[in-house]
């Protein structure tokens, strides 16, 4: 296989001001195509850290509702400083487009009456999982991207 | 673009014996490229989950390792539930080629003197950090798949 390109745009955590979406990386395939990702970031980083239970709930509510609203979902996954996910989609979309399919999932997290896949058979930690934590994380995710996207 | 084919291989997590390298996703580019899901799992589901202090420390060392074993990864990221990682990859691979380049990078983790990029400029939460617990699920985990891989 051809060497793939990677392009990796770095950023300055102490610039930035949460919640965000930012378009954070594009990676070439070898027949052409474009693979685009982004920072989905929820709280301040190194200010505020999502509890555990709070970011593997919005995992599997996110890994849904996100491919709801677009096409070509390669991952959505948190990240390891739980401030945030990464979400990798097939082609290029631009931030504000990816924050409006943000809006939209987060709005259903805030109406959801349960997590799916909560159960020892489809989950690696199902004891760890708080619905009231990912929604309150929704809400205030919410407010701000709405002020600054829509 | 056209519609991606999404081929998800459901895994009962009940039955499974972690450590272990499970392939559990293919997706096709539109324009024919193939991407590939593997699932790297380091502690056995809903028994025990690392401490997020080692989930980040392995994130930032695995990030790096993996890409001098492996060409075109896409991503690697840690796991809601914290039993182990997602590694995306474009083309094709065998587990067992994938548990090898595991197997090389988890050795340099228990020779790392230092974990890349933790200040806060570069990551989201530089304080939440074990080497110390890097290094210790690595060498579980290591005994165990080159027990079963090599
Ligand atoms: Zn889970
Ligand atoms: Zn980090």
């Amino acid at each position: 296989m051809k060497k793939v390109v990677v392009e990796s745009f770095t950023m300055d955590h102490t610039k930035v001001k949460a919640p965000f979406v930012r378009k954070c990386g594009l990676i070439k395939t070898p027949k052409g195509d474009v693979i685009t990702k982004f920072d989905l970031r929820f709280t301040q980083p190194n200010k505020e850290a999502m509890p555990t239970s709070a970011v593997h709930a919005i995992e599997h509510l996110l890994a849904g509702f996100m491919r709801e609203e677009i096409e070509d979902v390669i991952d959505i996954s948190p990240m390891g400083c739980r401030t945030g996910f990464y979400l990798i989609i097939i082609g290029e979309k631009e931030e504000k487009d990816i924050a409006k399919a943000l809006i939209k999932s987060l709005e259903k997290v805030t109406e959801a009456k349960e997590i799916p896949a909560v159960n020892e058979i489809q989950c690696g930690n199902y004891r760890d999982m708080s619905l009231f934590g990912a929604k309150e994380y929704a809400k205030s995710v919410l407010n701000s991207l709405k002020g600054k996207y829509i």
